[in-house]
C-alpha cells in the first residue's frame, strides 16, 4: 500500500425529507449567496424552500451557472460576494453548481488575478497561494461527481478545462435527498452513472499496489453502479436506486478508494478536451474514451484488467486477452445500456479532428498522463484513434 | 436505505516513516500531554521519538492507562490536565490509551460529576451535557478498534463497561504508521483481527436495508481480513499485511460502513460483561460470543446470513441452514486460525456463572439489544449457553 494522506471533514445529510435541514447548518446571522444554475431549481420551488429553510438570514441569488462553470460567470458572483459581504455560499445543483461555488469561495477571497488558482492542475493549489475561502453547503440534485464531498473542482476557461483543489472547498455540509433528484432529464442520470464509474476505475483500473480494502471498495461501487444503472435511469422515482446511485457517487470521489494506491485520470483530462472542443456532455466524453484506454493500455493495467473482469463483471473463463477483450465489451454494453453511446463517431467528431485534439492536450500540459506518467500525446492519439 | 448523517474530520496519515508528522500537526505552543499504557511504547523508545517530534512544546506524560481503561486512572490524568493547563493530548497507543485519552478530554472540561459522562450507552452524550473537550492526537500502535478515527471510548467503572461517545472526540490527526505494530504480541495482533471482524459484522449481518455500496464495502473489510489474518498474525514484520489489517480495521468502525444501515452491537454489549467479569480480553470474548449469536439468532438475520454465507465466504451449495451452518463454522475456523479460541468453556467459565452475566446485563440496561430491540436477557441467556 502507498504512503497517503485522508481528510474529508465534509457533513453528509442524507435522505427523504433533509431539506429543513439546511437552515439549522448554516451560521446564524449568516450572509448567504444561494447559487444555482440555468433555471430548473428555480423554476421547481427548491430555491424557495432553500430559502425558507434559511430563515431570517439577508438571503441573495446568483442562478445561471452553466455547465461545465466558465470562469466568466463565476467572476460575475464574486462581484456580487465582495459587494454585499456574503460571508456563506450554498450551492444548489449538481456538480457544475458545486464546482463553481467553490471557484467562487476561493476567488473571493482571492487578492491576486483569480486566473492564477487555474494553473495547479491535479495538486492541491498550496494554502500559501489560496490558504481561506468562504465556507459553502451544498444542496445536491445530481448525483454524478462527487463534488458534493470532496474538495476538487473543474473551471472552464477560453479553450480549457482547468482541476482547482484546495483544502478550504471541502463543503461544511451536503444536503443529499435522493428525491431532489426525480425531476432530473434522463440524460442526465445516465451520464451521472457513467461519471461514478469512470472517477472509480481511475483510482482502481491501474496496477496492483495491495491496497485490498481500496480495491474491493472500487468493486463494490462498480458492482452497485452497475446493479442500479439502468432502474436508476429508466425509473425516475425509484428512490432506492437513486438513493444508492447517490451515494455511489458520493464514495466514488471522496478521496476514500484512491487512497494509498496509484491514480490515473487520464481518461478524464482527455475526456476534458473534448469537451471543450465539443461540447460533449462530460459523461459521454468518458464513455467513448474508457473503452479504448483500456484496450490500448491492456499490457500496461493488465493485472488490474484481469481482476477487475473477475470480480466486477464474474469473467471466470478464457485466454488473459480474451477475459479483458470480454470486460471491456461489457463495460461498453453497460454504458449503453443506460444511453449513452461509446464512440466519438456517434458524437459526431471526425476523425481529421484529432490531432486538434492532441495540440490542446500539449497546449494544457497533458503530455505526461497516467498512473505512471508514461501516457504520451502519441498514445492519446491512439486511444482517440480507437475511441471514433 | 436508510437516512444517515455522516461526519469523520479525523485527518489520517497513513504509512512508512510518518511519525515525524506528529509535530507539524499539533499546535505551535500547545502544552502536551503524552497518554500511554502500561510500559511498552515507554520501553521501546517510541515515546522518546514522539517528544522529539514535539520539539521545544511543554510535554508532560500520563503512563500506565490499562487494556479496559479504568475511571480512576482516567481522572488521576485529568488533574494533571488541570493542574498543568494542558491543551493538547497525544494518546501513543491502541484503541485502550485512545479510548482513555478521550474520557480525559471530556472529562477535564467537565464541570459536574465526570461519571455523568458514563450514562449514554450508546447515544451521542448530548452537546448541552458535554459540548467541549480537548483536541486529541493519536499515534497508533495496534490496529483493532477503529478509535483513531472515530468519537467512541469504552470505559470500564466498578463492574461495568460503558460506551462514550461525543463529536467532539474526534481525533484531529492520527498517524498509522503499520511498522510501529512489528513489537506486538502475537495475541494483540489476532484480537485485533476479531476485533475488526466483528465490528463489521456489528454493522452488516442484521436486516437488509437496500444499502448495496454498505454491504459491499462490509464484505470486503471483511474478505480483506480473511485474506490476511494468518499473515498478520504469523510473520510480525510483513508490512503488506500489517497495512491491510490496518486499514481494514479503521474502516470497521469509522462510522462509514454502519451510515444508512441497521446495527446490531448486541455481541459486544454481552462481550462487554464477560471482560468486566472475568477479564476475558475484548476480541477472546467477541469471538466466543458471535459464532453463538449468528446460530441463535438465524431466522431473525437469516437473509443477511445467506448473503454473508456466498458472497464472503463463496458457500453457493446446500439448503440455507446449511450454508448458514457453513458460514458459522467457517467464522469460528477463521478465529480459532488466528490463535483464539471460540468457546466460553476454554476461558474458563463455567454454565454456572451464566445467570451472573444475565444479571449484569440487566443491571447495566441491556435488556433490549439488536438491530430492533427485541434481543431479551432470556435470548443472551441462550446465546451464553450456545457459547460455552
Amino acid at each position: 500500500m502507498l504512503n497517503f494522506d485522508f481528510y474529508n471533514p465534509t457533513h453528509i445529510i442524507f435522505g427523504k425529507d433533509r431539506l429543513d435541514e439546511v437552515g439549522k447548518n448554516t451560521p446564524a446571522g449568516a450572509r448567504v449567496l444561494v447559487t444555482y444554475g440555468r433555471g430548473s431549481a428555480k423554476k421547481s420551488g427548491l430555491i424557495d424552500k432553500v430559502k425558507t429553510s434559511l430563515g431570517n438570514r439577508q438571503v441573495f441569488e446568483f442562478g445561471g451557472i452553466e455547465p461545465n462553470p466558465r470562469y466568466e460567470t463565476l467572476m460575475k458572483a464574486v462581484e456580487i460576494v465582495r459587494a454585499e459581504k456574503i460571508d456563506f455560499l450554498l450551492a444548489v445543483g449538481g456538480g457544475s453548481v458545486i464546482d463553481g461555488t467553490k471557484f467562487i469561495a476561493l476567488a473571493a477571497l482571492y487578492e491576486k488575478d483569480p486566473r492564477d488558482l487555474l494553473k495547479f492542475g491535479l495538486a492541491t493549489v498550496p494554502l500559501d497561494v489560496a490558504g481561506k475561502a468562504l465556507p459553502i453547503g451544498t444542496v445536491l440534485t445530481l448525483p454524478a461527481t462527487g463534488s458534493e464531498m470532496n474538495c476538487g473542482a473543474v473551471i472552464s476557461h477560453e479553450h480549457g478545462k482547468y482541476p482547482v483543489l484546495n483544502v478550504m472547498t471541502y463543503p461544511k455540509f451536503s444536503i443529499l435527498d435522493p428525491a431532489l433528484t426525480f425531476t432530473l432529464p434522463r440524460i442526465q442520470v445516465a451520464n451521472g452513472v457513467v461519471d461514478a464509474f469512470v472517477h472509480t476505475t481511475e483510482q482502481y483500473i491501474t496496477y496492483p499496489a495491495d491496497g485490498r480494502v481500496q480495491d474491493r471498495f472500487a468493486e463494490g461501487i462498480l458492482r452497485t453502479l452497475i446493479e442500479i444503472g439502468k432502474t436508476t435511469v429508466e425509473e425516475a422515482e425509484n428512490y432506492d436506486a437513486r438513493a444508492n446511485h447517490e451515494w455511489a457517487a458520493t464514495l466514488a470521489l471522496n478521496g476514500l478508494i484512491g487512497a494509498g494506491v496509484p491514480q490515473d485520470w487520464a481518461t478524464h483530462m482527455i475526456g476534458h478536451e473534448l469537451t471543450a472542443m465539443f461540447g460533449i456532455d462530460h459523461g459521454q466524453t468518458l464513455a467513448a474514451v474508457l473503452p479504448a484506454m483500456l484496450d490500448i493500455r491492456r499490457d500496461k493495467k493488465r493485472a488490474k484488467l484481469l481482476q477487475y473482469a473477475e470480480r466486477v463483471w464474474d469473467i471466470k473463463s478464457g485466454s488473459e486477452d480474451e477475459k479483458i477483450d470480454q470486460a471491456i465489451a461489457k463495460t461498453r454494453e453497460f454504458f449503453e445500456s443506460l444511453g449513452i453511446k461509446t464512440r466519438l463517431s456517434e458524437y459526431g467528431v471526425k476523425a481529421d479532428k484529432i490531432p486538434a485534439v492532441i495540440e490542446q492536450l500539449k497546449a494544457h500540459g497533458m503530455t505526461k498522463l497516467s498512473e505512471t506518467g508514461d501516457l504520451t500525446p502519441d498514445i492519446s492519439k491512439k486511444i482517440l484513434e480507437k475511441a471514433m
